[in-house]
């Protein structure tokens, strides 16, 4: 689709898209596509449609609110164009663009919906739609990610979800999902809904439980402030507290590396693998949480850098399949940090902070790449950083040390924290523990009573904490081996492998939306019938209808 | 792949790949694959490697085992061949066949494993699978799907999963999710075991929870017989009783009709749909559940006839996208039958025909066609015949009579019976009431109130039971309407939207399967890397190394 690079820093007073505003406890955020701003050239952004650059403002934006206004209790997203709320994602831009990168913007924008969950739920910023005008597919969508969604109720505006009558694919963000699991629509009404076109609105579209509220438009802003404050009513968030500003992140890019502050990349493009490597605190956390209000809090830099790392090898860099992350630095200061995040429980950044990292190694997860964990002498895996290792497909730790270059060395070790049996939750609601030992009581409370001990190879590796506890002589072999192997297997397959195993047990919204919607929804993007020459996604609007291979699969 | 039908109706003497022999409460499922009795030409079986000819036969014989053998306890799968147990799907067939068949075929065979599991829990059948050779792919699947593995311990046999690296696709028979949700196999072990295609054998076969025993040769058959011997002890099976043969089933058979003894279904080629009408009993049940026991039993015969009527039009006629269910009959002699299965609820035999039942409406729960339940005058939706409207994406039932045709006739009512609060979940765990309802206890608890009430078409409608009430003014467009807009959509993503919404709620390893496994496997299937003239399903065993697109999506 490009060949420029995709990136995701962003600020406010570069938004093209939204606009932010905050009055006391409700924040409102304005969507107004701009339709010559598109992140690619070839498609104008009408009706307030979007792309990959509207999403990303919005990412922003959302992550902004919670870190640097903690006063907002209520955010009511509604939109700048008159009778259209948003019309979804841009056809023309989905027409265009590679399976690739279809995949990867729905992934995306469902991971900043999710995010708008969490927000709801974990933050006490309760989102609020003010859907005042047509909202359709994506911009349906937008919706369901908030709490409560208010529509207007003018004859003429309507929630729909197009994607299917007109585009023959799926709705892309968790619409199907939503509709049935977080609204409870019934089963043969969403079936309906999500064939007719125009959609539904008024009081039938309350009867059905697509929206929340259905209000005159001579009552609609009044009734939108009134439900505002009414939800920030309900909320924890703190009193008289001053945001921490989400300052602009250093990183330096070339085609060989990334670097930011504490992490970096190395760029392996023969080997299609990136080397990553986080640096711990470089001192001890502050004694109270309140002296640690910063950007530059070690936990919080180091969450920021590795969410933007993700982000752009993931949407720029998607031939380096494999990423083998280690880590440098003293493991006690890195539990020295998480236990002032967890000591300081009440205190809202340090929630913040603890679902940013959660948000961020969940986007790990959902991440199309084999990981691998290579733990050597001077590393750290230790608390939040050993969810690192958690989350790899495979890990290695050195046994003993490499004795030609630093027979001297303190052997390789994990440790296990409080912070790795609660607050880190992957999306289906467990943690990466007990993930890892699904099935196996034994083994995750035997694991748990070596809590804060600094575990050397052998030992983890009985203890089932890693994979593999080669010695020096073996060691370079083997990663070696790991990495080339997995370079020559089907990526296609790869990431299909990894999609099942990473999320053994119980499923929640979050992983039906990432496993069963998404994968029918790329299969469907491969399908001829709508990405083909005459399938319907090209044929949108050309008036041609398009032509499906009728058989069922 | 092949322009004759595929019949599903086999019998044991007919068998060309499978011996069953009963050893008073051990049968022996001795598998030893004609290499030239492929279900279609251009492959040799080679190896105990199997196609859906072969996997009709196990389905028929897994049934007959819990009808014709109440004396049977213990199921032993093993094989006939020396060394090799089962090399799984022929890969020349996959190769070969149409995206479409692969995933058909794949459906079924999950389906007969999963019927497998179904008999150790709800038979008192349990599957031993005795892995005397090697067991690879959807060999070791076959195996997964068995109570207990023993696998023989020669230093040469083993299991596996090599799809992945041999084949460029996952193992499409269940193998991912029950090696993690299942067998509690560890998710870094998991997946180094699925990408070593020589496979894993041995006591770290055991260890690492692959199998449930390694033996010696030398004790192999005697350690078989005496865990065979174990686990039937286990059983709840009755003593002394006689089976009940699954006779021939009668079936007419032409390009526009087929026909049973009470369901029947016209396939309409334009409008691609197919009419299906089942017909409820013609008498009372017997007073007593001993009197009921033969394959002329209404609830066995209309269950074994939907059975079947399911797996031939699935298979053989892809391009008939909608079916149309239709009842006629009296609803209190459906209601009679299904309340005398109840009632005889420590009965074997009423215990298999339920369970029956039950496995055959989650075959339809998972079958790519949309469902519709029209309900008109004369008709038997009641009970067991109601799960029927239950499972349609859609239900229209007709407000009043059709005053031109028979303005004297009853209404078209639609009944609760105990049946549809208990034994006839989905693969989801719930009824599909409950689905139906999920998230809204108080439209459950209202339906259960007027259980065993005649409604009528405007009760069930506020009842949230049926889709829509039309009267006979609006009826015969409405259903036109409906049907022929199903079919001008795109086939695919109705599969995808049907697979997201019929499934609403929790997940089991059952829905795990069908929903995201399938979906990715689909996905895999369909993409060059697999498929492609130069991927690697088509190159297997050419010498010739595939061509992946690197890029991870």
């Amino acid at each position: 689709m490009t060949e420029e690079r995709v990136e995701f820093r962003v600020s406010p007073e570069h938004y093209k898209h939204w606009r932010v505003s905050c009055d006391g406890p409700v924040a409102t955020l304005v969507m107004d596509v701009d339709e010559q701003g598109g992140l690619v050239p070839g498609y104008e952004l009408k009706l307030n449609s979007y792309d990959l650059g509207v999403d990303i403002e919005l990412y922003d934006a959302v992550q902004r609110l919670r870190f640097e206004h903690p006063e907002v209790r209520t955010v009511v997203i509604t939109s700048g164009k008159p009778k259209i709320f948003c019309a979804g994602a841009n056809i023309r831009m989905l027409a265009a663009s590679p399976h690739g990168w279809k995949v990867n913007f729905c992934k995306f924008t469902n991971e900043t919906r999710n995010g708008i969950e969490d927000a709801t739920a974990n933050s006490g910023q309760t989102y609020l739609a003010a859907v005042n005008g047509t909202a359709s597919g994506g911009g349906y969508e937008l919706a369901l990610a908030c709490e409560h969604i208010m529509l207007v109720d003018d004859r003429s505006s309507a929630v729909s979800l197009p994607e299917l009558p007109l585009l023959g694919v799926l709705p892309g963000t968790g619409g199907l999902t939503r509709v049935s699991d977080k609204r409870h629509v019934r089963r043969d009404l969403a079936d309906y809904f999500s064939t007719k076109a125009e959609g539904i609105g008024g009081k039938k579209a309350v009867q059905w439980r697509l929206v929340d509220e259905a209000v005159p438009r001579p009552r609609w802003d009044e009734a939108v402030a009134e439900r505002a404050a009414e939800l920030a009513g309900r909320s924890n968030r703190p009193e008289g507290a001053a945001g921490v500003p989400l300052t602009p992140l250093g990183k330096t890019r070339d085609d060989d590396a990334i670097t930011y502050s504490c992490v970096s990349a190395k760029l392996n493009r023969d080997a299609g693998s990136v080397d990553i490597t986080i640096e711990g605190p470089q001192a001890d956390p502050p004694g109270d949480i309140a002296e640690a209000r910063s950007a530059d809090f070690w936990p919080l830099a180091v969450t920021r850098e590795l969410d933007d790392l993700i982000l752009d090898l993931r949407t720029n860099e998607a031939e380096l399949g494999t990423w083998v992350f280690r880590t440098e630095g003293d493991p006690a200061r890195v539990l020295a940090h998480d236990e002032l995040l967890l000591a300081s429980s009440g205190d809202w950044f340090a929630s913040e902070v603890l679902h940013y990292l959660k948000r961020t190694l969940r986007r790990l997860d959902v991440t199309s790449r084999s990981l691998i964990a290579v733990i050597e002498p001077g590393s750290c895996f230790a608390g939040s950083l050993l969810e690192l290792a958690l989350a790899a497909d495979r890990s290695f730790q050195l046994a003993g040390v490499f004795e030609d270059e630093d027979p001297d060395a303190e052997p390789a070790t994990v440790t296990l924290g409080d912070i790795n049996a609660g607050p880190l939750t992957m999306s289906n609601g467990l943690t990466r523990l007990q993930t890892r030992f699904w099935g196996d009581e034994a083994g995750y409370e035997a694991a748990g009573k070596r809590l804060g001990a600094a575990l050397e190879a052998e030992d983890a590796a009985d203890l089932g904490l890693i994979t593999f506890a080669p010695d020096d002589i073996d060691w370079d072999e083997e990663i070696r081996i790991a990495t080339e192997e997995r370079a020559s297997f089907s990526p296609d397959a790869l990431t299909g492998l990894e999609a099942n195993y990473r999320f053994a047990g119980p499923e929640t919204m979050e992983t039906k939306i990432f496993g069963r919607l998404s994968a029918w929804q790329n299969w469907i993007f491969n399908r001829p019938s709508a990405s083909g020459a005459d399938g319907a996604l090209r044929r949108f609007g050309t008036g041609q209808r398009a032509v499906f291979d009728r058989k069922r699969v």
